[in-house]
Protein backbone atom coordinates (compact mmCIF):
# COMPACT_ATOMS: atom_id res chain seq x y z
CA UNK A 1 0.00 0.00 0.00
CA UNK A 2 1.66 3.25 -0.95
CA UNK A 3 2.20 6.19 1.57
CA UNK A 4 0.77 9.77 1.74
CA UNK A 5 2.89 11.79 -0.06
CA UNK A 6 5.06 13.57 2.50
CA UNK A 7 4.21 16.84 3.86
CA UNK A 8 0.48 15.46 4.32
CA UNK A 9 -1.24 16.83 7.28
CA UNK A 10 -2.34 13.40 8.75
CA UNK A 11 -3.54 14.44 12.31
CA UNK A 12 -2.16 13.11 15.91
CA UNK A 13 -5.06 10.53 17.16
CA UNK A 14 -3.83 10.09 20.90
CA UNK A 15 -7.40 11.51 22.21
CA UNK A 16 -10.74 11.61 20.49
CA UNK A 17 -10.44 13.51 17.44
CA UNK A 18 -11.56 17.47 17.66
CA UNK A 19 -14.19 18.34 14.73
CA UNK A 20 -15.33 21.33 13.01
CA UNK A 21 -18.57 21.14 11.17
CA UNK A 22 -19.77 23.94 9.00
CA UNK A 23 -21.73 24.46 6.01
CA UNK A 24 -23.59 27.03 3.46
CA UNK A 25 -27.38 26.53 4.27
CA UNK A 26 -27.15 28.27 7.50
CA UNK A 27 -26.71 26.41 11.57
CA UNK A 28 -30.56 25.46 11.27
CA UNK A 29 -30.60 23.57 8.03
CA UNK A 30 -31.32 19.96 8.71
CA UNK A 31 -28.54 19.03 6.82
CA UNK A 32 -26.30 20.07 9.58
CA UNK A 33 -28.33 18.36 12.46
CA UNK A 34 -27.70 15.04 10.78
CA UNK A 35 -24.26 15.51 10.18
CA UNK A 36 -23.44 16.35 13.87
CA UNK A 37 -25.54 13.77 15.55
CA UNK A 38 -23.49 11.23 13.36
CA UNK A 39 -19.96 12.43 13.94
CA UNK A 40 -20.22 12.74 17.45
CA UNK A 41 -19.69 9.01 17.23
CA UNK A 42 -16.47 9.24 16.36
CA UNK A 43 -14.86 13.10 17.92
CA UNK A 44 -15.82 15.92 19.68
CA UNK A 45 -17.32 17.84 17.69
CA UNK A 46 -17.82 22.06 17.37
CA UNK A 47 -20.43 23.52 15.11
CA UNK A 48 -19.44 26.90 13.73
CA UNK A 49 -21.43 28.31 10.72
CA UNK A 50 -23.24 30.97 8.79
CA UNK A 51 -26.37 31.97 10.65
CA UNK A 52 -28.54 31.85 7.42
CA UNK A 53 -28.72 30.15 3.85
CA UNK A 54 -25.50 31.43 1.84
CA UNK A 55 -25.42 29.35 -1.47
CA UNK A 56 -23.14 30.33 -4.08
CA UNK A 57 -21.53 32.49 -2.38
CA UNK A 58 -18.18 30.90 -3.26
CA UNK A 59 -14.85 31.80 -1.19
CA UNK A 60 -16.21 34.88 -0.28
CA UNK A 61 -15.25 36.11 2.84
CA UNK A 62 -15.75 39.38 4.55
CA UNK A 63 -12.95 41.95 5.02
CA UNK A 64 -14.89 45.40 5.01
CA UNK A 65 -17.22 44.51 7.83
CA UNK A 66 -17.06 43.30 11.28
CA UNK A 67 -17.86 39.51 11.61
CA UNK A 68 -20.41 38.74 15.29
CA UNK A 69 -21.10 35.57 16.43
CA UNK A 70 -24.09 33.92 18.57
CA UNK A 71 -24.70 30.99 20.42
CA UNK A 72 -27.47 29.13 18.68
CA UNK A 73 -29.83 26.34 20.17
CA UNK A 74 -31.40 23.72 18.98
CA UNK A 75 -33.99 21.41 20.64
CA UNK A 76 -33.35 23.98 23.75
CA UNK A 77 -29.90 22.87 23.88
CA UNK A 78 -26.69 24.55 22.73
CA UNK A 79 -25.71 23.56 19.29
CA UNK A 80 -23.16 26.03 17.83
CA UNK A 81 -21.75 29.24 17.15
CA UNK A 82 -23.89 31.20 14.72
CA UNK A 83 -21.72 33.54 12.54
CA UNK A 84 -23.24 36.61 10.22
CA UNK A 85 -21.07 35.75 7.49
CA UNK A 86 -19.82 33.45 4.93
CA UNK A 87 -18.97 29.57 4.80
CA UNK A 88 -15.26 30.70 4.83
CA UNK A 89 -15.82 33.05 7.09
CA UNK A 90 -17.13 31.02 9.73
CA UNK A 91 -14.41 28.41 9.01
CA UNK A 92 -11.75 31.08 9.87
CA UNK A 93 -13.43 32.68 12.63
CA UNK A 94 -13.04 28.99 14.37
CA UNK A 95 -9.70 28.46 14.14
CA UNK A 96 -8.40 31.51 14.07
CA UNK A 97 -10.51 33.06 16.85
CA UNK A 98 -10.26 31.85 20.58
CA UNK A 99 -13.81 30.10 19.96
CA UNK A 100 -11.84 26.43 19.77
CA UNK A 101 -10.17 25.19 22.68
CA UNK A 102 -7.85 23.58 20.30
CA UNK A 103 -7.33 23.41 16.19
CA UNK A 104 -9.50 20.91 14.77
CA UNK A 105 -8.27 17.30 13.13
CA UNK A 106 -10.59 17.74 10.71
CA UNK A 107 -13.49 20.17 9.30
CA UNK A 108 -16.26 18.35 7.76
CA UNK A 109 -18.56 21.59 5.88
CA UNK A 110 -22.41 19.97 4.90
CA UNK A 111 -24.52 18.03 4.18
CA UNK A 112 -25.65 20.33 1.43
CA UNK A 113 -28.97 20.24 0.67
CA UNK A 114 -28.21 19.94 -3.40
CA UNK A 115 -25.61 18.53 -6.18
CA UNK A 116 -21.97 20.21 -5.99
CA UNK A 117 -20.71 18.61 -8.97
CA UNK A 118 -19.44 19.88 -12.30
CA UNK A 119 -19.06 23.99 -12.39
CA UNK A 120 -20.87 23.94 -9.03
CA UNK A 121 -18.34 23.17 -7.36
CA UNK A 122 -16.44 27.05 -7.84
CA UNK A 123 -19.83 28.80 -6.83
CA UNK A 124 -20.13 26.08 -3.76
CA UNK A 125 -20.24 27.78 0.00
CA UNK A 126 -20.08 24.54 1.17
CA UNK A 127 -16.74 23.17 -0.74
CA UNK A 128 -15.44 27.02 -0.02
CA UNK A 129 -16.21 25.95 3.78
CA UNK A 130 -13.66 23.02 3.14
CA UNK A 131 -11.58 24.74 1.27
CA UNK A 132 -10.72 27.05 4.05
CA UNK A 133 -10.05 24.56 6.01
CA UNK A 134 -7.77 22.81 3.80
CA UNK A 135 -5.75 26.66 3.14
CA UNK A 136 -5.83 26.38 7.11
CA UNK A 137 -3.59 23.25 6.78
CA UNK A 138 -6.63 20.95 8.40
CA UNK A 139 -7.42 17.83 6.18
CA UNK A 140 -11.10 19.01 5.05
CA UNK A 141 -14.09 17.08 3.61
CA UNK A 142 -17.07 18.60 1.73
CA UNK A 143 -20.01 16.59 1.37
CA UNK A 144 -23.80 17.53 -0.52
CA UNK A 145 -26.91 15.74 -0.87
CA UNK A 146 -28.14 15.68 -4.81
CA UNK A 147 -31.41 16.29 -4.75
CA UNK A 148 -32.76 19.97 -4.31
CA UNK A 149 -36.65 18.27 -3.70
CA UNK A 150 -37.18 16.42 -0.07
CA UNK A 151 -34.44 15.24 1.59
CA UNK A 152 -33.20 12.17 3.59
CA UNK A 153 -30.06 12.77 5.04
CA UNK A 154 -29.65 9.55 7.29
CA UNK A 155 -27.01 7.68 4.51
CA UNK A 156 -25.41 10.26 3.46
CA UNK A 157 -24.34 11.18 7.58
CA UNK A 158 -23.49 8.00 7.31
CA UNK A 159 -21.37 7.63 4.79
CA UNK A 160 -19.83 11.11 5.84
CA UNK A 161 -18.68 9.27 9.34
CA UNK A 162 -17.05 6.63 7.62
CA UNK A 163 -15.22 8.61 5.45
CA UNK A 164 -13.96 10.99 7.91
CA UNK A 165 -12.85 7.83 10.12
CA UNK A 166 -10.98 7.13 6.79
CA UNK A 167 -9.68 10.81 6.66
CA UNK A 168 -8.33 10.75 9.79
CA UNK A 169 -6.55 7.57 9.45
CA UNK A 170 -4.68 8.63 5.92
CA UNK A 171 -4.69 12.22 6.24
CA UNK A 172 -4.76 14.20 3.31
CA UNK A 173 -1.97 15.75 0.97
CA UNK A 174 -1.40 19.21 1.92
CA UNK A 175 -3.68 21.44 -0.31
CA UNK A 176 -5.88 19.23 -1.36
CA UNK A 177 -9.90 18.12 0.13
CA UNK A 178 -12.22 15.82 -1.12
CA UNK A 179 -15.80 16.78 -2.68
CA UNK A 180 -18.25 14.39 -1.83
CA UNK A 181 -21.49 14.04 -3.72
CA UNK A 182 -24.28 11.54 -2.51
CA UNK A 183 -27.28 10.34 -4.03
CA UNK A 184 -30.20 10.98 -2.17
CA UNK A 185 -31.08 7.05 -1.69
CA UNK A 186 -31.37 4.85 0.88
CA UNK A 187 -28.28 2.63 1.73
CA UNK A 188 -29.23 -0.30 -0.18
CA UNK A 189 -29.84 1.50 -3.31
CA UNK A 190 -25.90 2.74 -3.51
CA UNK A 191 -24.30 0.97 -5.79
CA UNK A 192 -20.58 2.23 -4.24
CA UNK A 193 -18.01 4.43 -4.30
CA UNK A 194 -15.96 6.09 -7.21
CA UNK A 195 -13.07 8.27 -7.03
CA UNK A 196 -14.17 10.75 -9.26
CA UNK A 197 -12.41 13.96 -10.83
CA UNK A 198 -14.86 17.47 -11.42
CA UNK A 199 -17.05 16.94 -14.65
CA UNK A 200 -16.42 19.91 -17.40
CA UNK A 201 -20.26 20.10 -17.56
CA UNK A 202 -21.64 24.03 -17.19
CA UNK A 203 -24.70 25.57 -16.46
CA UNK A 204 -27.19 26.91 -19.41
CA UNK A 205 -27.75 30.06 -17.96
CA UNK A 206 -30.57 32.89 -18.95
CA UNK A 207 -31.78 35.32 -17.14
CA UNK A 208 -35.56 36.02 -17.29
CA UNK A 209 -36.09 40.05 -17.76
CA UNK A 210 -39.18 41.33 -15.91
CA UNK A 211 -40.48 44.39 -15.01
CA UNK A 212 -41.04 45.35 -11.15
CA UNK A 213 -44.80 46.81 -9.95
CA UNK A 214 -42.98 50.23 -10.55
CA UNK A 215 -42.30 49.44 -13.89
CA UNK A 216 -38.55 49.19 -13.81
CA UNK A 217 -36.84 46.25 -15.13
CA UNK A 218 -34.80 43.23 -13.55
CA UNK A 219 -33.06 40.57 -14.19
CA UNK A 220 -33.60 37.12 -12.83
CA UNK A 221 -30.97 34.31 -13.15
CA UNK A 222 -31.95 30.78 -13.85
CA UNK A 223 -30.79 27.80 -16.12
CA UNK A 224 -29.69 24.00 -15.78
CA UNK A 225 -27.09 21.35 -15.90
CA UNK A 226 -25.88 20.87 -19.55
CA UNK A 227 -24.68 17.49 -19.08
CA UNK A 228 -21.66 18.01 -22.06
CA UNK A 229 -18.94 16.13 -19.62
CA UNK A 230 -19.83 12.93 -19.98
CA UNK A 231 -17.15 10.51 -19.35
CA UNK A 232 -17.58 7.74 -16.57
CA UNK A 233 -14.91 8.96 -13.91
CA UNK A 234 -16.89 12.49 -13.80
CA UNK A 235 -18.90 13.63 -10.48
CA UNK A 236 -21.89 13.89 -12.52
CA UNK A 237 -21.82 10.64 -14.10
CA UNK A 238 -21.38 8.77 -10.61
CA UNK A 239 -23.90 10.03 -8.58
CA UNK A 240 -26.76 10.19 -11.73
CA UNK A 241 -25.60 6.12 -11.95
CA UNK A 242 -26.47 5.95 -8.06
CA UNK A 243 -22.95 5.57 -7.11
CA UNK A 244 -21.17 8.34 -4.25
CA UNK A 245 -19.14 10.55 -5.50
CA UNK A 246 -15.55 11.60 -4.08
CA UNK A 247 -13.11 14.24 -5.85
CA UNK A 248 -9.79 15.00 -4.63
CA UNK A 249 -9.84 18.85 -5.45
CA UNK A 250 -6.95 21.70 -5.05
CA UNK A 251 -7.09 25.38 -5.00
CA UNK A 252 -3.47 25.59 -6.93
CA UNK A 253 -5.76 26.59 -10.05
CA UNK A 254 -2.48 27.13 -12.36
CA UNK A 255 -2.33 24.82 -15.30
CA UNK A 256 1.08 23.91 -15.59
CA UNK A 257 0.58 22.75 -19.26
CA UNK A 258 -0.36 26.00 -20.63
CA UNK A 259 2.48 27.40 -18.34
CA UNK A 260 4.94 25.38 -20.64
CA UNK A 261 3.02 26.05 -23.33
CA UNK A 262 3.15 29.88 -23.03
CA UNK A 263 7.00 29.55 -23.83
CA UNK A 264 6.12 29.78 -27.42
CA UNK A 265 4.29 33.61 -27.09
CA UNK A 266 7.56 35.27 -26.77
CA UNK A 267 5.67 37.38 -23.90
CA UNK A 268 8.42 39.15 -23.32
CA UNK A 269 7.80 41.12 -26.74
CA UNK A 270 4.82 42.90 -25.27
CA UNK A 271 6.48 44.49 -22.39
CA UNK B 1 5.82 27.06 -33.12
CA UNK B 2 3.74 25.34 -31.25
CA UNK B 3 -0.10 25.46 -31.99
CA UNK B 4 -2.51 26.18 -29.23
CA UNK B 5 -4.45 22.74 -28.39
CA UNK B 6 -7.60 21.45 -30.18
CA UNK B 7 -10.79 23.31 -28.38
CA UNK B 8 -9.02 26.12 -27.99
CA UNK B 9 -11.76 28.96 -27.74
CA UNK B 10 -9.67 31.70 -30.79
CA UNK B 11 -12.08 34.23 -32.20
CA UNK B 12 -12.63 35.08 -34.92
CA UNK B 13 -10.87 38.45 -36.37
CA UNK B 14 -12.38 40.22 -39.03
CA UNK B 15 -14.03 43.04 -37.63
CA UNK B 16 -13.12 45.16 -34.84
CA UNK B 17 -13.20 42.68 -31.76
CA UNK B 18 -15.68 43.20 -29.33
CA UNK B 19 -14.12 43.42 -25.82
CA UNK B 20 -16.45 43.31 -22.27
CA UNK B 21 -14.95 44.99 -19.59
CA UNK B 22 -15.76 43.98 -15.80
CA UNK B 23 -13.76 44.19 -12.57
CA UNK B 24 -14.54 43.91 -8.99
CA UNK B 25 -13.35 47.44 -7.42
CA UNK B 26 -16.61 49.17 -9.20
CA UNK B 27 -18.02 50.86 -12.15
CA UNK B 28 -16.71 53.65 -10.89
CA UNK B 29 -13.02 52.99 -10.09
CA UNK B 30 -9.99 54.46 -11.58
CA UNK B 31 -8.36 51.28 -12.24
CA UNK B 32 -11.24 50.33 -14.89
CA UNK B 33 -11.01 53.69 -16.43
CA UNK B 34 -7.69 53.44 -17.75
CA UNK B 35 -8.52 50.23 -18.61
CA UNK B 36 -10.88 51.06 -21.13
CA UNK B 37 -9.58 54.03 -22.56
CA UNK B 38 -6.12 51.75 -23.88
CA UNK B 39 -8.50 48.71 -25.09
CA UNK B 40 -10.66 50.89 -27.09
CA UNK B 41 -7.31 51.16 -29.34
CA UNK B 42 -7.95 47.64 -30.60
CA UNK B 43 -11.04 47.11 -30.40
CA UNK B 44 -15.37 47.76 -29.46
CA UNK B 45 -15.19 48.25 -25.63
CA UNK B 46 -18.51 47.56 -23.76
CA UNK B 47 -18.39 48.01 -19.47
CA UNK B 48 -20.71 45.58 -17.43
CA UNK B 49 -19.43 46.11 -14.11
CA UNK B 50 -20.37 45.87 -10.27
CA UNK B 51 -22.13 49.33 -9.47
CA UNK B 52 -19.90 49.10 -6.34
CA UNK B 53 -16.82 47.65 -4.26
CA UNK B 54 -16.74 43.97 -4.37
CA UNK B 55 -13.86 42.65 -3.05
CA UNK B 56 -12.81 39.44 -2.09
CA UNK B 57 -16.56 38.00 -2.79
CA UNK B 58 -14.61 35.23 -4.33
CA UNK B 59 -16.88 33.23 -7.56
CA UNK B 60 -20.17 34.54 -5.69
CA UNK B 61 -23.58 34.71 -8.15
CA UNK B 62 -26.73 35.48 -7.22
CA UNK B 63 -29.45 33.64 -7.45
CA UNK B 64 -31.95 34.29 -4.72
CA UNK B 65 -32.30 38.10 -5.79
CA UNK B 66 -33.29 39.85 -8.84
CA UNK B 67 -30.46 41.98 -10.58
CA UNK B 68 -30.70 45.25 -11.69
CA UNK B 69 -29.09 47.21 -14.01
CA UNK B 70 -28.01 50.82 -14.55
CA UNK B 71 -26.85 53.04 -17.02
CA UNK B 72 -23.64 54.60 -15.46
CA UNK B 73 -21.91 57.93 -16.97
CA UNK B 74 -18.38 59.39 -16.38
CA UNK B 75 -17.64 62.89 -17.09
CA UNK B 76 -20.91 63.15 -18.53
CA UNK B 77 -20.21 60.50 -21.10
CA UNK B 78 -22.09 57.06 -21.38
CA UNK B 79 -19.47 54.39 -20.07
CA UNK B 80 -21.21 51.39 -19.40
CA UNK B 81 -23.56 49.47 -17.19
CA UNK B 82 -23.84 49.33 -13.42
CA UNK B 83 -24.85 45.33 -12.23
CA UNK B 84 -26.15 45.49 -8.52
CA UNK B 85 -24.16 42.39 -8.32
CA UNK B 86 -21.11 40.23 -8.15
CA UNK B 87 -18.73 40.36 -10.45
CA UNK B 88 -19.79 37.08 -12.10
CA UNK B 89 -23.39 38.08 -12.16
CA UNK B 90 -22.03 41.00 -14.16
CA UNK B 91 -19.93 39.20 -16.32
CA UNK B 92 -22.89 36.64 -17.01
CA UNK B 93 -25.79 38.81 -17.27
CA UNK B 94 -23.41 40.91 -19.64
CA UNK B 95 -23.08 37.83 -22.08
CA UNK B 96 -26.74 35.81 -21.47
CA UNK B 97 -28.92 38.86 -21.50
CA UNK B 98 -29.53 40.97 -24.25
CA UNK B 99 -27.30 43.79 -23.17
CA UNK B 100 -24.82 43.15 -25.67
CA UNK B 101 -24.98 43.10 -29.98
CA UNK B 102 -22.83 40.11 -29.58
CA UNK B 103 -21.01 37.95 -27.86
CA UNK B 104 -17.36 39.10 -27.07
CA UNK B 105 -14.08 38.24 -28.45
CA UNK B 106 -12.42 38.70 -24.81
CA UNK B 107 -13.27 39.77 -21.52
CA UNK B 108 -10.50 41.70 -19.65
CA UNK B 109 -11.57 42.11 -15.80
CA UNK B 110 -9.89 44.96 -13.87
CA UNK B 111 -7.45 46.66 -13.60
CA UNK B 112 -7.47 45.73 -9.86
CA UNK B 113 -6.06 48.15 -7.13
CA UNK B 114 -4.38 45.75 -5.14
CA UNK B 115 -2.43 42.04 -6.25
CA UNK B 116 -4.47 38.78 -6.94
CA UNK B 117 -1.67 36.49 -6.19
CA UNK B 118 -0.83 33.27 -4.52
CA UNK B 119 -3.95 32.39 -2.11
CA UNK B 120 -5.58 35.72 -2.80
CA UNK B 121 -6.78 34.37 -6.63
CA UNK B 122 -9.25 32.36 -5.13
CA UNK B 123 -10.99 35.24 -3.15
CA UNK B 124 -10.40 37.54 -5.79
CA UNK B 125 -13.42 38.76 -7.39
CA UNK B 126 -11.37 40.50 -10.23
CA UNK B 127 -10.02 36.70 -11.18
CA UNK B 128 -13.66 35.70 -10.79
CA UNK B 129 -15.53 38.03 -13.47
CA UNK B 130 -12.22 36.47 -16.27
CA UNK B 131 -13.41 32.87 -14.99
CA UNK B 132 -17.06 33.14 -15.92
CA UNK B 133 -15.92 34.70 -18.87
CA UNK B 134 -13.61 31.79 -19.71
CA UNK B 135 -17.04 29.23 -18.27
CA UNK B 136 -19.43 30.91 -21.04
CA UNK B 137 -16.15 30.10 -23.77
CA UNK B 138 -14.82 33.63 -23.91
CA UNK B 139 -10.61 34.54 -23.74
CA UNK B 140 -10.58 36.13 -20.48
CA UNK B 141 -8.03 38.01 -18.81
CA UNK B 142 -8.04 39.30 -14.70
CA UNK B 143 -5.12 42.19 -14.55
CA UNK B 144 -4.34 43.65 -10.71
CA UNK B 145 -1.99 46.46 -9.76
CA UNK B 146 -0.31 45.38 -7.06
CA UNK B 147 -0.25 47.84 -4.42
CA UNK B 148 -2.95 49.17 -1.93
CA UNK B 149 -1.42 52.59 -2.63
CA UNK B 150 -2.02 55.64 -4.15
CA UNK B 151 -2.34 53.93 -8.11
CA UNK B 152 -1.13 55.47 -11.69
CA UNK B 153 -2.71 52.66 -13.70
CA UNK B 154 -0.99 53.92 -17.12
CA UNK B 155 1.50 51.37 -17.42
CA UNK B 156 -0.61 48.72 -16.50
CA UNK B 157 -3.32 49.97 -18.85
CA UNK B 158 -0.60 49.52 -22.00
CA UNK B 159 0.41 46.04 -20.75
CA UNK B 160 -3.31 45.08 -20.90
CA UNK B 161 -3.56 46.54 -24.21
CA UNK B 162 -0.65 44.67 -25.47
CA UNK B 163 -1.67 41.08 -23.85
CA UNK B 164 -5.42 41.63 -25.25
CA UNK B 165 -3.51 41.93 -28.89
CA UNK B 166 -1.79 39.01 -27.80
CA UNK B 167 -4.45 36.87 -26.77
CA UNK B 168 -7.14 38.01 -29.65
CA UNK B 169 -4.16 36.35 -31.91
CA UNK B 170 -3.39 33.16 -29.88
CA UNK B 171 -7.02 32.65 -28.00
CA UNK B 172 -6.58 30.36 -24.62
CA UNK B 173 -7.14 27.04 -24.65
CA UNK B 174 -10.40 25.47 -23.10
CA UNK B 175 -10.83 26.28 -19.21
CA UNK B 176 -7.91 28.42 -18.92
CA UNK B 177 -7.59 31.84 -18.31
CA UNK B 178 -4.46 34.25 -17.54
CA UNK B 179 -4.02 36.09 -14.21
CA UNK B 180 -2.36 39.35 -14.49
CA UNK B 181 -0.36 40.99 -11.67
CA UNK B 182 1.35 44.39 -12.79
CA UNK B 183 3.69 46.05 -10.08
CA UNK B 184 3.24 49.85 -9.68
CA UNK B 185 6.33 51.03 -11.45
CA UNK B 186 6.54 52.81 -14.33
CA UNK B 187 7.42 51.54 -17.67
CA UNK B 188 11.36 51.49 -17.66
CA UNK B 189 11.59 50.72 -14.11
CA UNK B 190 9.51 46.95 -15.23
CA UNK B 191 12.45 43.87 -15.65
CA UNK B 192 10.28 42.34 -17.98
CA UNK B 193 7.27 39.24 -17.94
CA UNK B 194 7.34 36.09 -16.40
CA UNK B 195 5.16 33.35 -16.99
CA UNK B 196 4.62 31.96 -13.40
CA UNK B 197 2.74 29.74 -11.45
CA UNK B 198 -0.11 30.46 -8.49
CA UNK B 199 2.24 30.49 -5.22
CA UNK B 200 1.33 29.01 -2.20
CA UNK B 201 1.58 31.43 -0.12
CA UNK B 202 -1.03 32.15 2.66
CA UNK B 203 -2.32 34.79 4.77
CA UNK B 204 -1.34 34.85 8.08
CA UNK B 205 -5.26 35.61 9.83
CA UNK B 206 -5.82 37.19 13.14
CA UNK B 207 -9.19 38.04 14.76
CA UNK B 208 -9.72 41.16 16.32
CA UNK B 209 -12.21 41.15 19.06
CA UNK B 210 -13.97 44.04 20.02
CA UNK B 211 -16.74 45.64 21.81
CA UNK B 212 -19.40 48.14 20.12
CA UNK B 213 -20.88 50.90 21.51
CA UNK B 214 -23.38 48.68 23.46
CA UNK B 215 -20.68 46.51 24.61
CA UNK B 216 -21.15 43.34 22.39
CA UNK B 217 -18.66 41.66 20.97
CA UNK B 218 -17.40 41.77 17.02
CA UNK B 219 -14.51 40.52 15.23
CA UNK B 220 -12.42 41.98 12.79
CA UNK B 221 -10.58 40.08 10.00
CA UNK B 222 -6.56 41.32 9.84
CA UNK B 223 -3.49 39.78 8.61
CA UNK B 224 -0.88 39.78 5.83
CA UNK B 225 0.56 37.44 3.20
CA UNK B 226 3.07 34.83 4.73
CA UNK B 227 5.33 34.59 1.78
CA UNK B 228 6.37 30.65 2.73
CA UNK B 229 6.50 29.74 -1.16
CA UNK B 230 9.72 31.49 -2.44
CA UNK B 231 10.34 29.71 -5.65
CA UNK B 232 11.68 32.22 -8.31
CA UNK B 233 8.54 31.07 -10.68
CA UNK B 234 6.03 32.48 -8.78
CA UNK B 235 3.37 35.07 -9.45
CA UNK B 236 4.18 37.13 -6.06
CA UNK B 237 8.10 36.45 -6.46
CA UNK B 238 7.72 38.53 -9.65
CA UNK B 239 5.87 41.37 -8.74
CA UNK B 240 8.26 41.98 -5.83
CA UNK B 241 11.14 41.38 -8.48
CA UNK B 242 9.46 44.29 -10.76
CA UNK B 243 8.54 41.56 -13.03
CA UNK B 244 5.14 41.38 -14.68
CA UNK B 245 3.23 38.11 -13.43
CA UNK B 246 1.24 36.33 -16.20
CA UNK B 247 -0.39 32.63 -14.72
CA UNK B 248 -2.01 30.29 -16.59
CA UNK B 249 -5.35 29.08 -14.38
CA UNK B 250 -7.65 26.64 -14.82
CA UNK B 251 -11.56 25.82 -13.26
CA UNK B 252 -10.44 21.93 -13.09
CA UNK B 253 -9.92 21.61 -9.39
CA UNK B 254 -9.32 17.75 -9.62
CA UNK B 255 -6.53 17.06 -7.45
CA UNK B 256 -5.84 14.36 -10.64
CA UNK B 257 -2.10 12.62 -8.71
CA UNK B 258 -4.64 12.09 -6.00
CA UNK B 259 -7.54 10.93 -7.76
CA UNK B 260 -4.39 7.59 -8.56
CA UNK B 261 -3.19 7.68 -4.97
CA UNK B 262 -6.37 7.36 -3.70
CA UNK B 263 -7.35 3.81 -5.30
CA UNK B 264 -5.39 2.42 -2.60
CA UNK B 265 -8.02 3.57 -0.32
CA UNK B 266 -10.18 0.77 -0.74
CA UNK B 267 -12.86 3.41 -0.16
CA UNK B 268 -15.54 0.59 -1.68
CA UNK B 269 -15.22 -1.11 1.93
CA UNK B 270 -16.37 2.23 3.82
CA UNK B 271 -20.10 1.96 1.24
Amino acid sequence: MKRIPRGSSKPRLKKKPAILVSNDDGIDAAGIASLVKELQKIGTVTVVAPDRQQSAVGHAITMNFPLRVKKFSRNGRFFGYAVEGTPADAVKLAVKSSLLKRKPDLIVSGINHGSNTAISVIYSGTVSAATEGTILGIPSIAVSLTTFGPADFSYAAKFSRKLASLVLRNGLPKGTLLNVNIPPLKEKEIRGVLITRQGKSTWDDTFDARRDPANKEYYWLTGELKESDTGEDVDQWAVTHRYVSVTPIQYDLTNYRMMRSMSDWNIEQIR
